[in-house]
């Protein structure tokens, strides 16, 4: 029986592009080679590299307005840096929503002067910090869009001047926004768009060339820019597999109709967090709540074992909480099917007649 | 009918491997849950990559002699930086063999000054500069074990008091060296140790901590040697991958067994392309010949279509020569048994005897 798979990431992904990338490890467009034995600079490979770069676009909407999208390596990790690296000239302010911000943060300080804008981690990053300035002389200002750890989401970015920068690893593609507004989305795959060892990188070209520094090859976009992706070898079952996925949420509607699905998935889960009295939400104002995450705990730590037990005995799989927040993570991604979420409705359900 | 794959990379892997890989997509270790949507911080994975740097240094002979080994991501192209980032205080020594090397000394001379102990590019990288003189007050030297390109490969390595680093990019595992002679081997997994997306680093801890520069996280090998690989997200599919081929090399008697059948198909290809007076190597020096990647050439160009067309009639794929040098390139790795060599030699026969 297959599982449902709440797990945070690396995570769900559709049957469909599962079984299509087996069949691609064994032979790949019937040439009788497997995908990761042929050359990256082949006809066949190019093909994917290219409909991988141009469907992100589009999903994006940002065809002919100067993006241009980017497979690279490293994960958000790297892009904590290559953003510094390519776009920190004096000073940048940011946004601290939480761990993944921090991280950002530390590596932009190796490089330039960094101006906090606002932060929550005085309330262990529980809520999503609003009405703050940002210093219109600053390079640009970074934000994390979805704080998987503590399940809290932005609703709203600020309107600014300078470039914005987010750091999309855990909503990319599973709402609909005004992605013009952005300077440059990062996203390591391992969510919403195919496994781990990938991560998209939609730069509008116009933000580039204007910091004095040497910027190393690797963490230059500019080179992989010239290159298309293709400086060096590129992840190539990654990007396969996150091209696939693409197609598959094309197939499916686009980001529009996956976002009310990913929208009733939320308000299902929600729902029941806040009418059992058996379980709390962790996030404190339910408008940040993240769509994608939701953190919650049992109020009564003495039911934790029954509820273990219900939860494996109905298949879920991957639904405990940070270990810096402990408690439970349900992480309800585009591939989650809304019956997962019902099945874990369910139990909660089941446990609180219990009780 | 399974073409007889001579890529140079990414290129052939054993076929028992793409199995199993395929496999695991869809179900991986009979959790009922594909390889690529399980965390990476599972015990199923957990396990995998524990196991993949385990096997590394069994088969280079480096266990308990102070060396770890790590499964990173970017390729050689991120190492030519890294090494530099985390080694190079004030010069280091390079010997240039070809374009990697160049863009290895590239990225180094943005940290520290380089000194090119020798080059072979004036005469197109045919041949491996002997004899020089390697800075004892260096910090370290570097050197290409084997270039894909020209199909060269260095049989000794020099004596030297100083670190030894070495991109063995494409010849890692291929045959029996004192690898505790080198501080510091590289090599993108693309070749004989699995798919593109992950790069093994075997390091010698001592020679780690004696530069004075801040090096942010990602490039940081002592960061990623305290989170034992999983500093970040990891190229699940591609480390799982490698940790599978690693195991058939193992079951298939380690490096010394292979190295007897890499040793028998260069000598075939070799002493066919000597003697068939169609064709001639591209290497100057037969002593520093690549095992690995055997360049030649046709010596009338008349004669190209009707060899191409029996190639293909064959089934061989992937040789025509990196665009840099044109010409042939058959790549011998690993995985690429002998009869697809007997194949290639027999067209050649065959194409003489025709001509």
């Amino acid at each position: 029986m297959k599982k449902h798979n709440f797990s945070a990431g690396p995570c769900i992904l559709p049957q469909s592009v599962l079984q299509k990338s087996a069949e691609a490890v064994l032979n790949f467009n019937n040439l009788n080679l497997s995908l990761i034995e042929i050359s990256h600079r082949s006809k066949d490979f190019v093909e994917v590299m290219e409909t991988a770069q141009s469907l992100a676009l589009v999903h994006l909407q940002l065809q002919n307005k100067g993006y241009k999208a980017l497979f690279l390596q490293g994960g958000a990790s790297m892009q904590f840096l290559m953003t510094a690296y390519n776009l920190l000239e004096k000073k940048a302010a940011y946004l601290n929503t939480g761990t993944w911000s921090e991280k950002a943060i530390k590596e932009a300080k190796m490089l330039g002067e960094v101006i906090e804008v606002a932060s929550s981690k005085s309330e262990n990053f529980n809520f999503i910090p609003k009405n703050y300035n940002i210093p219109k002389d600053a390079d640009y200002f970074h934000c994390t869009s979805n704080n998987t750890i503590y399940g809290t989401q932005m609703q709203d970015f600020p309107k600014t001047e300078i470039p914005l920068v987010c750091d999309m690893s855990s909503d990319i593609f599973s709402r609909q926004l005004d992605f013009s507004k952005f300077g440059l989305i990062y996203a390591g795959a391992q969510k919403n768009m195919g496994p781990a060892g990938t991560t998209l990188v939609v730069i509008k070209e116009e933000i580039l060339g204007k910091v004095s520094r040497a910027i190393p090859s690797m963490l230059n976009y500019k080179v992989h820019l010239d290159k298309d992706s293709m400086f060096n070898t590129p992840p190539v079952f990654s990007v396969y597999v996150s091209m696939l996925t693409m197609q598959w949420l094309k197939d499916s509607g686009g980001i529009s109709a996956i976002e009310k699905v990913n929208n009733e998935k939320a308000a299902l889960l929600y729902s029941e967090i806040d009418r059992n009295a058996l379980f709390e939400g962790f996030v404190s104002k339910k408008e940040d709540r993240s769509k994608m995450n939701a953190t919650f705990n049992l109020k009564n730590d003495g039911l934790k074992a029954t509820f273990d037990d219900h939860l494996k005995q109905a298949g879920i799989n991957g639904i405990n909480g940070h270990r810096s927040i402990g408690g439970y993570r349900a992480s309800m991604y585009n591939a989650l099917p809304l019956e997962s979420v019902q099945v874990l409705v369910d139990v909660m359900q089941t446990v609180e007649k219990g009780a």
